[in-house]
């Protein structure tokens, strides 16, 4: 008998940033003059940089001839862009990650979103409470994550590891054993980094317990310390119990040109349990297989722009334009504070996390954030049950923008 | 405990395309002279066209400048994009299809790797044997499929339609019902084309078993007589059972540059099981969940040239191009016909689908035409058991090749 994938039934409301397009739609239906402030969703605004820019009307131009037309790519990506980010964004670090160890995709959340697929139905996983919602409704889709209890808006089947101004924004190790353990550092949405010490942590963990790690890297361009690890790969061991996933859209600008990676090391083995053989396969065969089969890579002219991101000149420009989005992240900051809030995050990361004043919930803030201000951002209970009472800001607005929402902050 | 997805692990060898990539290089890597003619995989070789060249370079502008540049994509896809479709393609020949009916996404084989995802793990299959591998490996990955028998090439759980000389083709219905049944025509491989009425019989059948058309209309562009359907939305009745697949990359040579588009109609829906509740969901409300939560939809700069293609100027250079590859078909047909082969497709599709001679089988042929004639096609049994004995050259090579292709072969 004909029926669907009733996983997909279970899942609490809508997606949460198509739930706050849709609002903001509304608001701004019932009032077509207001001035509405965008700094919800992690959409950059500033241009692609100009090597970006170059390479785009480069390759473009080689698609106009025969001569030089590509049309399907290697089912892995390019070998130009995974080489130039194995030299750049691996082993520049100390990481001994090779270019064929690096798959290239459309970006990071698909990837984060796809990845559970390579695992066992009945595997059980671990995030950071809160947490990005692309991790837990992806394993909700999937089937993997229990029953859902609408009043604590818990899964039966997830172990959640609270993140809190208390513990700084990084868990404690899980106390019940997760087979796949999601991390996110710098971290979105509470804007956290975390040490080489505690992510070598986390590392030694899951070689010990046996778990795989997926560290979503999306945020490194952000970071402002020398001593905060941009690579999973950095941790000792982490080769042989972490894929990590990178993304073009955060430092680059990529949201709407789409390309990230995913990174599987051959060291990350799983043994087989079905078949009584004991064998182990490398994960990186079954990512393989599914690039092969389900999908058939970025577009060329994409992945020639992310490879000019590794260029000098696209290397200061992409400094350049993190430098101003830090700059609007420093003022937000300084701003909520003068204010009165309590605030987090936006050193390492665009993300400021503040705490709602008054206890309120975090919808309740973003309503009158909305018709009292104008302003949109990003209630922190849509990322799980410990946002509650938390508010996400982003740095990715103009400075003016920026300048404009604290000054309508002060006067709440 | 950790394990991975075993399904991966009961798909019989790599991908098809993939395999004959790895012999192809070996040949190459022991031949490094041999000029080898590649009429293989389904990838175009002829340029963009203009308008799709001046479409990107003025987005790519776009991108560069604050003002215009254009971020995330909404979740559906651009509307510029899903209205010139749904014009065009949809009620421009009598189907009432609207702009929010279609999903763009970044190619047809994404998409019908993941269609499946949104419907039940127990729903069973019917393919065409032989068919394009990504529909039943896709379902083999989530576990659908059964057992493999390798003596057969059969999975316990699939219905098989077997298409044949005999029946042009074109299947029976199949005698056990399905839950789902993928069409692709005009066919890959076997380049035959469906009238309406055989196809309103797969409709008529459909709806009364309650099962649903997956319809892959990727190379409706190759048509060539104004009787044969260019959508499944020709036929009464379909958008209660039929999801159909849109792609830009064998009419317009998008197969380097990555667009599609999925068409699911509001009337197309399903009984909910688990909930006791009788109600009906859209599965368009499940795939529009799915690109919510799992993508980020297609580069703006791809969606401004796929809206190109619905030009004026698109237009004639798309038949233009189609027309040449059409030649080569022409070609391909006649001179293997004047060689004493036995051939089909070729007219309304740019797959040339042969009989291998002296009943070899395909993989047999297929070493034969790679090292005596340094041709490379596609053998007919990598897309099922009922393509033994056949082979598929494609005519997206240049017409020069073409005729170098149909002298080797001559002189074997």
């Amino acid at each position: 008998m004909l029926h669907c994938n009733e996983n997909y039934l279970k899942l609490p409301g809508s997606y949460l940033f198509s739930t706050i397009a849709k609002k903001v739609s509304a608001f701004q239906a019932a009032h077509p003059d207001a001035d509405i402030i965008r700094l919800g969703i992690g959409d950059v605004t500033r241009p692609l940089p100009a090597a970006v820019i170059e390479a785009l009307h480069r390759a473009v131009d080689e698609q106009a001839d025969a001569a030089t037309f590509r049309g399907y790519a290697p089912d892995l990506g390019y070998a130009f862009l995974r080489e130039a980010m194995a030299a750049n964004d691996f082993q520049a670090r100390g990481c001994d990650i090779a270019a064929d160890e690096i798959f290239i995709s459309d970006g990071a959340k698909s990837d984060s979103a796809n990845i559970q697929e390579i695992f066992g139905q009945d595997c059980v996983i671990a995030v950071c409470d809160p947490v990005y919602p692309v991790y837990v409704d992806s394993n909700v889709m999937a089937g993997r994550t229990g029953d859902y209890d609408a009043s604590t808006g818990i899964w039966s089947r997830v172990i959640y590891m609270p993140c809190t101004a208390e513990n700084g924004f990084v868990p404690e190790l899980p106390e019940q054993t997760p087979d796949i353990l999601y991390l996110c550092y710098p971290n979105n949405p509470t804007g956290g980094a975390i040490t080489k010490e505690a992510l070598q942590r986390f590392v030694d963990y899951a070689n010990e317990k046996g778990a795989v790690i997926i560290y979503d890297a999306a945020y490194e361009a952000y970071i402002s310390d020398d001593a905060i690890p941009h690579s999973i790969y950095e941790c000792a061991g982490a080769k042989n119990c972490a894929i990590e996933l990178r993304s073009f859209s955060k430092n680059a600008g990529f949201t709407g040109l789409r390309l990230g990676a995913t990174i599987i090391p051959h060291a990350l083995k799983v043994r087989v349990q079905t078949d009584g053989s004991g064998r182990e396969v490398e994960l990186h065969s079954l990512w393989a297989r599914r690039h092969g089969t389900k999908y058939n890579g970025a577009p060329y002219v994409v992945q020639r722009a992310g490879e000019a991101c590794y260029s000098a000149d696209g290397k200061a420009q992409i400094r350049g334009i993190i430098g101003e989005y830090m700059k609007n992240a420093a003022f937000l900051l300084d701003g909520l504070k003068k204010a009165g809030y309590t605030v987090y995050g936006g050193e390492h990361s665009p993300y400021v996390w503040l705490r709602t004043p008054d206890d309120m919930t975090s919808w309740e803030f973003f309503d009158i954030l909305l018709e009292r201000a104008q302003l949109v951002g990003t209630p922190g209970s849509g990322f799980g049950p410990h946002g509650e009472h938390y508010f996400r800001l982003t740095a990715f607005g103009s400075y003016e923008n920026s300048v404009r929402a604290i000054e309508r902050i002060r006067k709440l």
